[in-house]
Formats: structure tokens, C-alpha cells, sequence
């Protein structure tokens, strides 16, 4: 055979791979999931045991920050548009099943446990709306009034917890609500009050126990122990936000971006290049690890023996591996300008990395830190993976 | 429209809807499952959000403690038989795709992290198989030999562990080994000895860390922590397993039936009506709950706030419900005759369970305890819900 054949022969071989690897396929849908394409408003939908693109999912608004869940059987992606879209994607079929544009402005969402009902947090008019997971029809809306005036106030940090109940918090009130769907579909809701000035972005930790909000108007964190809502927020980490910062904040760190291990919570510093080490039973901070830059997403590695930080603009190209056991720098790679996301594969082999700038997911053996395989990727941001279906809080 | 015929129009849309539900649809399998069929060596294939069964898959051999695997696609079911079988099945069609007869004895298996090899242990000949995860071809051999005489020992608790790495005991060496395939299929094989006499079954905690085996020969068991093979086997827990026993024990409990909520474990006391509480990190017990009989499963709810007990023949018609807070029997059920196996959706909402002498599978919600729905099966005994393609040790 010719150089010129083998090179025809590579290129039908590799049609064909992209013929057979398209939607609409009969397949487990467990190592699937699907990477933002933020400026072109689309999704690809990727194999992540291939490594690669099964095809692109169009129509979908303004995707910047968007965030995705998924149905429980892994089959269809619940997207969360910056501009109140919310839709409903079949990533089997690459097909749009429903839409709605159900606010002005809206940030996250959440599939309460059961799988039955989708909220979404809305800035404006501010509040929370929730729709049936299968159909996308209004179920129920709870706008986020509060005061004499009945003022309604931005809805940030929206999470499932366990019991079909949704938990978020109110900017502009200070207060954190708890939704309670179990007894169908009239919500019973908790107001908690006075949990501090401005919460900005929230997490559950994994078994669904405890709501962190972070706040923008002072130091520390506002804690609730869902177990016991009846004791209102705690405040916790004194000094944790505000309050300390010697460079300027680019950007306020989510706090989903934070690690859990067995022991410690690890979260990126404001404004400063630290990681801080917590106790996950005191709440207290034991320990910093100096980093590359503003830390944005600090996630833990599924086996909890490394934790993986990326950074802020500028010094967004490079993510560092923080080893557990002693608290310091094990690797840095550089994946190229604006690392925004990674997404670890469920038992933790691998990565997913979103490098915005250079139009490329990267996928890297976590074992080994080397790259294992590039998507071709439209300024990728968020990564979502479908094992999220099954976790609490996701 | 009489009654009559609206008994006619029930049983159409009911005929209807088993016509639909079969195998070989486009579908996701984030909530599929299988029941194991001890007695006619058959899997039924379910469906947990339509609670219903899509069919049955013939022709597995003896499935007396059969366990199951699951791709990381979560659409193939690896299916371990008592008899040395190794079955893959395509659960999207419900055929048999692969099957080997890999040994004459065998008990339980794992798939690797990264989802490319799959592992049996077996009693005879003693030893572990590791097969290709597509194929079921034999990628290798892992004979358990020992001593000067090269005699060969039966292998138990085998798991996986993170990095493409599997654990195991060996029953008649006092052996626990770790083989890695991280540089490829050629195992690296570490030998820790003297862990103490007899182990006969093991678990591994969720981060794939802590590798717990029980001792048959002796007194308390056997931890090795996986960051830290070096330092060998640490003996914890003193006096629990044959120490103590003042009723006669019907069976040695199995150790993943153990519950790790986020402060402690909860296991099954050997020959006692009791459940142990243990701390997680001293690995000292701290308590005890009396509970209706010998404890069998002990099952941590999704969200660590309930822990649920199934008990041995002859009180092993029931379950209880402990409290983890209070360390109290928050609730008492009774499926029915034979409660063998207990499996909680991912997130927790509800839990299958088998009730074996009544042929069902019942399922419960977990917030009212009520039943939901009954599926008919043959003799059930293990569920294996898809979620396990995503958990280390599972």
C-alpha cells in the first residue's frame, strides 16, 4: 500500500469512527455527559470512555454560567441558562425536549432526590420556580419576599437536599429557606433569618447534612445543620470572605469549588494565593497551602488523596495537585490560557479540563498527570458528567 | 362506561404498558438494576423509576451468593456465580454477551477504576482471574500460592481499589495482597503477611483507602491503609468475631454490610441481637444498640441518617430502622418472609428489598416507610442498582 493510500484509509477509517459514534444509538448512558460551549449558546455531548464528542446540541440562550442536572436515568441534561432558560436536552438523541424561559435572569438549578421535580433560582423577579422534571409544566413558584414592603430578593445558592426538599438562600434578605415538597406539590417552607449579610453562593456536603453560604457583606460563612433547622445558621470561619484581602478579588470563589475529605475541607482563600485547610468537624482552619494564583474551583479527587485547584485570571493556565497526607504542591501542569472547570470521572482515573482560550477539553490520567486525549471544544466552560445524577446535592 | 369496561380498559393500558417496557428501546440506564434469581439462575433486569421489571436474563448457572458489576456505560451487568461462571449481560437487550466458566469454585469480584478489567476470586483452584472487561478474554492469572510447599489458598473479599489496583484476602495464608495494573497487565503484586489467622471476607470504605478484613481463626480484624501498604496490617476492633458468642451463629455476617455514616460504623455483632457503633477513626467501639435479632445487613441510608438492619433465619422477616443520631430503633417493618438483600436508590429515596420466601421484591419510600410497589421475582436474593458502576469498592 502507498504512503497516499494509508492516508486515505486512516481518514475513512476515522469517518466512519465519527459515523458510529453519533446520537440516536442504542448505549448505556453512564459515561456520558455533556461541556458547555458558552459563547455559541451550545452543548457538546461527550463519551468519556471513548474520549470523545458524540455531537453538538444547539439553541439553547445565553449559556454564560450555566449549570447542568440530570434526570436519574442519565438520559436527559437539565440546562440552567444565565437568561432564565431552562432546558431539557435528550444527550441519547442530541434532541431539545422542552424549554421554557421562565425568568429574566437566573442563576443554577436543582432535581430534588426522587427525581421529579426541577427548580430553578431566579435573580429576577427573585425567587425560586419549580417544574415537573418530565414535562417542564409549572409546578410551583415561591417568590423570595421579605420585609414590610414585601420586596423580593435574588435567590442564590440552590441545592437539592435529602426528602424532596430544596434548599437556597436569599441575597438581598439574609436568609436561607428550606423548601419541603415531601407531601406534594404545595411546598412547606422554613425561613431561617439573621444568617448574615449577603449570602452569595452556598454547598451541601455530600450526604446532604450540611448548607454552607458564603457572604458577600461580612466575614465568615453561615452554616445550617438540616438535621436541625430549628437551631437556625451558625456562623463559622471568622475572617473566612471579606475581610482580609491584600490583592484584588477577581472573582468570589464558588463554594461548590470546595474539597471534601475524610477529615478536612479545603477551600480557595479570597483575594489571596492560599488553599485553607479546615477541620470538617470544628469548622476551624488548620493549615494553608501556598498556590499558583487566586484558587477558583479547589476539588478533591474522588479517592480523597489529592486535591486539584485552578485559578483565577491572570494566572488562569496552570492547575496545581495538593497532596493530602502533607498539605504541599505534588505536581502543576499547565494546560493552556483559561483552565475554567475540570470534572473528575466518578471512581477518580481521570479528568476532564476545559481550556477556554485554546478551544480544547483535555483529558488526563490522574494517576499519571499525563494527557490522554484533546475534544475539539468551542470556548468549553462547565463539565457535567452524568454520575452527577446520582449524587446528592449535584 | 360500566364497570366492566373499565375493568377491560385497565387491563389493556396495564398489557400496554408491560409491551413497552421490555428490552432493546433507546433508553438511559442510570436506573436500571438487577435481582439475582437464586433458585432458576436468572437475572430479572428492573427499571427503579417505573418500579417495574423489564424482563429476565437465562442461563447464568448457580447464582447461590452471585454478586454483579456493572461497566462504566452502566449498561453491561458482570454476573459472579458460586460455580466458577463469569456472565456479562447487556441489560439494554437482556442477552448474554460473554460468559466463561473461569474456575470450579469461585466467590465474588470487582472491575477496575478505570472500567477495563474485570477480576474473580476463587476458592478453587485458589487464585485470582483478571479478565478483559470487553472480551472476557484472560488477561491474567494471579495463583494465591504460599509456604514452601507452593500450596494454594482461597481467596476472599476482593475489591477494587483506586488506580487500577485490586485487594484481596487469602483464607488459609493469613494474606492480604494488593495487585496493581497501573503499568499495564502485568500485575505488581504486594504481599502483606501475618494479618492474622483465617480471613474470611473484607470491605473497603468508600475513598478506596481503608481495605477491613474479617477474621474467622481469630479475635478482631485485619485494616491495611492503602496509602500506606508498608506498614503492613493493623489488628482493630479486639474481640470482635468468634470471641464472643452466646447464641449459636447462623452466619458469619458479611463486612459490606457494614454502614459508614460521615462519624461512625455500624456493624453486625457475630452471634449477638446487637449492632455495634464504632468510631471511624479510632476504630474503638462507642455503643451498641439491641436490635430484633442476629444482624445481617447493616445499611447506612444514602444521606447517614438511618442505618437499616436486616437479621438472620429465623427473626429474618423483618427490618429495623436505626436512628444515628439517638442510636435508637427509630422504626420496625416486616416485608414478609426471608428479607435477604437490601438496596437503596442512589440518593436515597427509596430501597428494594428482597423478601425471598414470598417471591418480591418490595419497594419502600424511606422518608414514611410506606411500600410502593411490589415486583414479582423468583426467589430473590442480591439487587445491584446501575449507581455501583460509580462507587469505588462496590
Amino acid at each position: 500500500m502507498t504512503r497516499g493510500m494509508r492516508r486515505v484509509c486512516r481518514i475513512v477509517i476515522a469517518a466512519a469512527a465519527v459515523l458510529t459514534a453519533g446520537f440516536g444509538e442504542l448505549r448505556g448512558t453512564g459515561d456520558l455527559g455533556v461541556v458547555v460551549e458558552r459563547a455559541s449558546g451550545r452543548l457538546q455531548v461527550v463519551d468519556s470512555t471513548a474520549r470523545i464528542s458524540l455531537g453538538v446540541v444547539e439553541g439553547l440562550g445565553d449559556l454564560s454560567h450555566a449549570s447542568v442536572v440530570y434526570s436519574r436515568d442519565a438520559r436527559f441534561a437539565y440546562v440552567f441558562g444565565r437568561d432564565g432558560g431552562l432546558t431539557k436536552v435528550d444527550i441519547l438523541t442530541g434532541t431539545v425536549v422542552a424549554r421554557v424561559v421562565q425568568a429574566g435572569n437566573s442563576i443554577g438549578g436543582a432535581i430534588s432526590g426522587d427525581g421529579t421535580l426541577v427548580a430553578v433560582s431566579n435573580y429576577d423577579p427573585g425567587g425560586v420556580k419549580v417544574f415537573d422534571a418530565r414535562t417542564l409544566e409549572l409546578v410551583k413558584e415561591i417568590p423570595a419576599t421579605f420585609g414590610a414592603e414585601g420586596a423580593r430578593s435574588k435567590v442564590v445558592g440552590l441545592t437539592d437536599a435529602p426528602g424532596r426538599r430544596f434548599v437556597f438562600s436569599l441575597y438581598d434578605a439574609g436568609e436561607i429557606w428550606i423548601a419541603d415538597f415531601s407531601h406534594g406539590d404545595e411546598a412547606a417552607v422554613t425561613r431561617i433569618r439573621d444568617v448574615g449579610r449577603q449570602p452569595y453562593d452556598a454547598l451541601i456536603t455530600a450526604d446532604g447534612r450540611h448548607y454552607v453560604a458564603g457572604l458577600f457583606g461580612e466575614d465568615g460563612l453561615a452554616l445550617v445543620d438540616l438535621w436541625h433547622p430549628e437551631l437556625g445558621a451558625r456562623r463559622i470561619l471568622a475572617g473566612y470572605g471579606r475581610g482580609e484581602q491584600p490583592l484584588p478579588v477577581y472573582k468570589m470563589p464558588h463554594l461548590e469549588g470546595w474539597a471534601m475529605t475524610e477529615n478536612h475541607a479545603f477551600l480557595p482563600a479570597v483575594g489571596r494565593h492560599e488553599v485553607l485547610v479546615v477541620d470538617r468537624r470544628t469548622w476551624r482552619e488548620i493549615g494553608r497551602v501556598p498556590v499558583h494564583g487566586q484558587p477558583v474551583f479547589v476539588m478533591a479527587r474522588p479517592d480523597g488523596r489529592e486535591v486539584w485547584v485552578n485559578f483565577a485570571h491572570p494566572r488562569n493556565d496552570t492547575i496545581q495537585i495538593i497532596d493530602v497526607e502533607s498539605l504541599t504542591i505534588r505536581h502543576t501542569i499547565e494546560p493552556g490560557p483559561a483552565v475554567l472547570h475540570m470534572e473528575f470521572t466518578p471512581r477518580g482515573d481521570e479528568v476532564w479540563v476545559s481550556v477556554r482560550d485554546a478551544d480544547r477539553v483535555d483529558v488526563y490520567d490522574t494517576a499519571t498527570y499525563r494527557r490522554l486525549a484533546t475534544v475539539a471544544v468551542e470556548k468549553p466552560s462547565g463539565i457535567f458528567l452524568t454520575a452527577r445524577a446520582h449524587r446528592i446535592g449535584l
